[in-house]
């Protein structure tokens, strides 16, 4: 049967994820993966989460559950952010979201309309751009250094909007350890960033997913621990600091903004699994997601430290690269000629992948850049990926 | 801060689910609740549950996993189908939700354009019909009989769509148990459609979720399993056989509207848990899905009698109410006069609640009607409630 007759006009703006793709590389047997943003497995509290199962009330835990999420999870929630600096929260400004991806999704249908101006970091998160897409906006990249967004050109963005008598909806942006660069911003832009959106009268949204993966110093207080205005709705994730499999984001925002998400959440798969949070919520309140974020960091310090070796050792010296402070990921410029997509089935002939860098960028034009993951291989892996991928550089 | 200039214009269409606003009422104490959808916690298989966490390699099951789902739970899939009819489902056809809503949702996204024509039973679920809402659809509702929709109106609304120029998008029903009403709908009312389907060539859509739970005899076999064209999209779910606090539903498709559900997927929430999906799995692999079912049936057939049995004894004899051959859900009509939203504050008050029948009808128009859910409730209660319903009828 012909389907395509049968799919909305919306379906045509839905695009494969490259990222997602790649999972499918990593199962071939002795590739060495960059391409994923998957967390190391032995930082998962695996003895703890089954003790914690133990302990259930199943009879509750695998019942439905309320759709912002369990009342006993939103109420350590504001407590849990005030390790980011966050400390006004009450529990009708969180919901409990199916992953942050959940979150970054709602979002995007409740405030984007078709045409809408939207300012993204240049890259960003792929799958944020992808939810976004689905709305159809127009983006606005602003380039990052080496602390974080260009806030002069981000001014001059809203300015040139604001003269064609436009305003931006929102600024996405990942402030801490950023993907897929690693850059975090300083306390000074984030403040600056907050003023210009105060300004210029537009919502921030901040994707805190990496924000307690610092290694070498602790992390800026996040731009939601700034917000007098209410103007930051802030995502994060139980992804990187438990597990990924759990499937627990979570998203705070102004009262009225937190009910439209709640609501549409109802139709998108009406609640998160309360086996999921009611794990989680036990291993918050004994401490254990607490207690294992040093060891996380030191592993992760240790990977990234022998990444940057091995780019330094054995990458021809016309690449250029980031030394994040935290997070996942190192991201790479090679030589201009380059183009990174095109090198990828090579790259995989060599047993070693990558994400192409270009799909990080709203417009896909920086074709030299690929985006190397840390967390998951082990050390000895780094060294020996690196030194395959130099070979084809 | 005024939010509400920053809301796109879909956002309007948010209704909160009387549904998941009624979970609020359930909490208070000695609340006799007939309103939620709640499986019995004692069907829940906690002992195994837990035997199977323990048995888990959890640094697969705690990981990201593909997002149209495992493929070792996409495996086991199309065997589980067999016992509903479906026969040639391979993994290519299957993808793993975020329980069965978020196949709904995804399909009400990449079918429905604004003004699509959309046919739905009359009554039907009210989370589809919400889901939908957002997509701006115009909606013909068929009402139902003892034997499933009307298709003789059926065949009626597509023809004067036909002479219009028009097509059904897609025609939702649910055909086994069918909530509300309880109705299962004939082999030959299933052949009928599946006909006109093909005739007037449009989709549809088959949420089976209570397929597995017919007492009396045995449900008939799906529509997807008669379905020579690839014409009929099949969802089902875990929530009600195995845990709804597990989030796990699946969808069946045609390949390319699968392959748009699992793109689709990345967006919305990545994937579904795979700490779930690796239970789920382990309880597909050693039976006890397929072993707890007659129990389960055997339990929710008494309470059925129960419930009706009461009604009979207590309530006016102007109401009239379905006899359902399985499912959870007796629908009741009341006296023309009765207002059933209205007077659920009262019902309330009286220790008992419901959720009034008019929102599951797209229009919401008929007022004397009321959902009773029996599954959740203990029989005692069952009796007591329709007791304290029936002294305010």
């Amino acid at each position: 049967m012909d389907t395509d007759k049968f799919f909305s006009k919306d379906a045509d703006n839905l695009v494969p994820s490259p990222i997602r793709e790649a999972f499918k590389l990593i199962e071939k047997p002795g590739i060495i993966s960059f391409a994923g943003g998957m967390p190391d497995p032995a930082t998962f509290p695996a003895v703890e989460i089954k003790r914690a199962v133990d302990s259930l009330d199943l009879s509750k835990a695998l019942q439905y559950g309320s759709s912002p999420g369990m009342i006993e999870f939103r109420e350590k929630l504001p407590d849990f952010a005030k390790m980011r600096g966050i400390k006004d929260l009450s529990t009708d400004n969180v919901t409990v979201t199916t992953g942050s991806q959940e979150a970054l999704y709602i979002l995007s249908f409740l405030l984007i309309n078709p045409g809408d101006d939207v300012i993204v970091e240049y890259p960003t998160y792929i799958a944020t751009l992808d939810a976004m897409v689905l709305r159809r906006p127009i983006f606005h990249g602003i380039p990052l250094q080496e602390d974080g967004m260009d806030v002069v050109l981000l001014e001059r963005t809203l300015k040139n909007l604001k003269r064609k008598g436009k305003k931006a909806k929102l600024i996405y942006t990942i402030p801490c350890s950023h993907n897929p660069t690693g850059v975090t911003m300083s306390t000074d832009k984030r403040k600056r960033l907050l003023e210009l959106a105060s300004e210029y009268d537009t919502l921030i949204l901040e994707d805190d997913a990496y924000g307690l993966l610092s290694f070498d110093r602790n992390a800026p207080d996040s731009i939601k621990s700034m917000d007098k205005e209410e103007r930051v709705i802030y995502t994060s994730s139980f992804s990187k600091i438990l597990s990924p499999g759990f499937r627990i984001g979570w998203v705070a925002a102004e009262k009225t903004i937190s009910r439209k998400i709640d609501i549409m959440k109802q139709s998108v798969d009406m609640h998160t699994p309360t086996f999921n949070q009611s794990i989680a919520l036990e291993l918050l309140k004994n401490g254990t997601i607490e207690r294992n974020l040093p060891a996380i960091r030191e592993r992760y310090k240790k990977k990234r430290d022998s990444m940057t070796e091995a780019i330094e050792e054995n990458f021809p010296k016309s690449v250029t690269f980031t030394r994040p402070s935290g997070g996942m990921f190192i991201f790479a410029w090679l030589d201009k000629k380059i183009n990174a997509t095109d090198l990828l089935p090579k790259a995989i002939e060599n047993g070693v992948a990558y994400v192409p860098g270009e799909d990080f960028f709203f417009d896909r034009k920086p074709k030299n850049t690929m985006r190397l993951n840390f967390s998951f291989p082990s050390q000895e892996q780094i060294y020996e990926g690196i030194k395959r991928l130099s070979r084809i550089l």
